[in-house]
């Protein structure tokens, strides 16, 4: 038994590189949206562990005949849904590095390189993104700006709110944890609702603003004001604000100047979650929605949607790392040590929520050199000029509209209203309905559209709903997605619609 | 610009393996405590992203001039320090293949196989700890119990306390956070003290009971009965008790039967980080050291700690998840789909902090296969062993003592006090202190002790500090270990310390 046999470590590692380049070569051949039924692998596999080694090969026959099948393949060309994850030859192989070295980089001790390369990639990234000053690091580790590879947003939003609100309680006291009030759009992401859970808040002063079709759905810093105003009347204690520049549902753009300037007035913690759309930040011609980003406390992106990093990373800066530090840190004594001591060194268990971390910096590292600034940003120019090729093949059919202007790579489109007939006993009628307004019937229609066009396994779109209304979303930004792909959605979608429009169906 | 270029994929794949191997060939030469200054650095590398592409060949020239040099070398077969991470084969291709799937397995939608594959394997390793049925997925998921996959302890630790928190609110009322108390013992895990403050409860309410020495470190079910007695006296609420299998620092063991025959009379959450040990105790000789687990409400043990599964990859059990799940669930618009709403499914983002999370359990799968659970007991004797033969080295030199009888395979081990003499003005006498006890010199020597075997660079080991003494800890563990590796780490810190007792050393 020798679990690291170097012979065999080279023959495993080549043959899964050699099983993935199929997976890749053979993507487009799986249904995109995994196909199985609940409790499948259960009847494939056996119940108990086996008692005696099996070989690579017989585990890999396994992986292609029962694991393949009930993959959602994220990796396709043809994966519209959610949001993109991108990986990329360079994300997978700086994985590879990371997971091969296998450092645990708790602290600046634990392996130095691990945290200084993470100071540095930040930096870089930082300037990629002409992110002022305040958030990138100085030769001063006690306290200043500077960022952090953290695993998802979420993380960044529950460490964030945790610092906001221990900094409030330290003015009015832990008993008044009852009074903290976070805000937040009906656009927000569900991460800070778990967030606001998580840091005990209570759930009646998490307030949800609510956002406007008109205004895109973007959260409106007069509505920010007037429901703090309320606040402060009944006594409560205004604490945090997530702001969104790209939300899940629409790609909305809260106005971060606007906002800011409201939340400074009562001392509010701003957060900017740009998920998905900090990637694009790094293009002139999209760094103005983070205009006003140094008046913020803190910004996060997801390197691992839209930037060619295997999952997970997400990259998080702030404006005075000391705050956190303090709601983070812990020093056991096993962990002292003196370059801790001396305050010499950044250690990164104190920016998180766990102690132990991979050696995450590699990866994004690796992406930044083996592409080069100009190429990502050529990436992302591709996909947002995608985007524009479809919603323009969905503007030219009428039976269709956009719902709100396409910003970044993020199409949302449904049947309009005006293409659906509703039943008056004629033969060109398509739909009965009973006791049910238009919008129910027209959302139904596109839910339908949705599942008739996932159910067919050759493109895997999701949805939002705003306003009231079910809206087909086609984000774009898989890596493996050319134009002749998007096309081929398009035409997808047109032919289930068609059928769809074609036919009497009732609902009840 | 193709960022998944297949015949590149596979080169720069190919190219990656054969990277690792050279490093695990070469791993002996680098010194297992990297001698890097802080800030090192960034003297090597560019402040500022290169705008155009650089070739993979001269990004690893500088992982191979620059990182390397930084890194702390988890994966050398003398790395003794903290706890082991040990990586292996099977660990590496499972996350090559996790890495290169890249889905985002939220919710079971979004990849069916990341979810039910992970239910299985919980219950294979629940099954291989003979965990009783209440940790096993049953058929019906709506409640009952079941494994979940984490990063960490931390997040394990975390999550347990916020469903703990919850329940124990819903009873007294939110407003009463500031009653509720934590238990933990002076060796549990600084994981603990950091969830206690990302929940909100109050650090005067983090009791952290005395252990000692006599009991082998050990939490003593009196003490945690008495400081309860006092708390609820007091008014106060008692919640949460982490017990420990293995703690950090000497590896004790808290007594679980005792702990919950306590606990159960206050209806207190018990939870189990047997985050190193647990691994051991798939071994049936071990196994008895989690006895009283079918009392606990939940367990936890780091795979990437002992147990061949690189980093990261915490394994959680709960009696009863649907109280994990209150506490931690969301279920946006955007995330619903009709497997969900008709709860045939395990949504595992609702046992977690984030929402994204990595398709893990194939790297665990694959291990479990790969080896096999004969080999994997093998595998755990054999350090085991190994750890039998370092205590017995220490023991026949009599200038040493064993400070608490090895368990597992860490050996805790310092230079006894009778073997340094203090000044007496004479020729062999070898330490001068001023105003100083006999305690702080014996600490001092064993310090400078480690400090030299660490320094020069053969072999790394921490420190732990128990009942007032510096101990000096050897964790064996690391994949690459074998016994010739030990007896060498022993001749050395015999050398080191020889040169040391020889020497006069004078302490201000």
């Amino acid at each position: 038994m020798n679990p690291l046999d170097l012979e065999e470590f080279k023959r495993q590692g080549y043959m899964m590189i050699d099983f993935l380049t199929d997976y890749y070569k053979n993507i487009e051949k799986y249904p995109v949206l995994s196909k199985v039924e609940p409790n499948y692998l259960a009847k494939k596999l056996p119940s108990s562990p086996p008692f005696q080694p099996e070989s690579i090969e017989s585990i890999l026959e396994d992986v292609q005949q029962h694991i393949i099948p009930g993959i959602t393949h994220w990796m396709s060309p043809n994966y519209y849904a959610y949001f993109p994850s991108s990986g990329s030859t360079a994300g997978f192989v700086g994985e590879m590095l990371s997971n091969g070295f296998n450092v645990v980089g708790f602290n600046w001790l634990s392996s130095p390189a691990a945290t200084e390369l993470e100071t540095i990639v930040m930096n870089w990234l930082g300037k990629m993104l002409n992110l002022p000053k305040c958030f990138i690091f100085s030769s001063n580790f006690e306290c200043g700006g500077g960022g952090v590879l953290l695993g998802t947003t979420c993380e960044a939003i529950l460490c964030t709110l945790v610092a906001a609100r221990d900094e409030k309680l330290s003015q009015i006291g832990k008993e008044n944890i009852g009074k903290l009030v976070v805000y937040c759009s009906d656009q927000t992401h569900s991460a800070l609702q778990k967030a606001t859970q998580i840091v005990g808040i209570h759930a009646q002063n998490f307030r949800v603003i609510k956002t406007k079709g008109s205004n895109f759905f973007a959260l409106s810093h007069e509505s920010f004001l007037s429901t703090i105003l309320l606040d402060v009347e009944n006594g409560l204690v205004p604490c945090y604000l997530c702001a969104t520049v790209g939300t899940t549902a629409t790609n909305a753009i809260d106005p971060i100047k606007l906002l800011c300037n409201v939340a400074k007035d009562y001392d509010i913690w701003v957060h900017v979650d740009a998920a998905y759309a900090g990637s694009a930040c790094i293009c002139p011609e999209f760094r103005h929605y983070i205009d006003g980003i140094e008046d913020v406390n803190s910004f996060s992106f997801n390197a691992h949607k839209w930037f060619l990093t295997n999952l997970a990373c997400c990259c998080l800066w702030v404006k005075d790392h000391s705050v956190l530090r303090k709601s983070l840190s812990t020093y056991p004594e096993f962990l002292q040590n003196i370059n801790s001591d001396l305050k010499e060194v950044i250690d990164y268990k104190d920016w998180q929520i766990p102690l132990s971390r991979k050696f995450n910096s590699l990866k994004l590292w690796i992406v930044i050199r083996s592409y080069g600034v100009e190429n990502l940003k050529k990436f992302l120019r591709n996909h947002v000029e995608m985007a524009k090729t479809f919603e323009g093949l969905v503007r030219k059919d009428e039976r269709f509209e956009i719902v709100v202007p396409t910003r970044f790579a993020l199409v949302c489109f449904r049947i309009s209203p005006s293409a659906i007939n509703i039943d008056n006993g004629s033969e060109g009628c398509y739909y009965i309905g009973k006791n049910m307004n238009d919008g129910y019937l027209v959302n139904e229609v596109n839910r339908k559209l949705l599942d008739s066009v996932n159910g067919c396994g050759k493109a895997y779109m999701t949805h939002c709903e705003v306003d009231g209304a079910f809206v087909i979303r086609c984000a774009i930004g898989s890596t493996l997605t050319e134009e002749h792909h998007v096309n081929m959605t398009w035409k997808l979608v047109q032919e289930h619609a068609s059928f769809l429009l074609g036919k009497k169906i009732e609902f009840r």
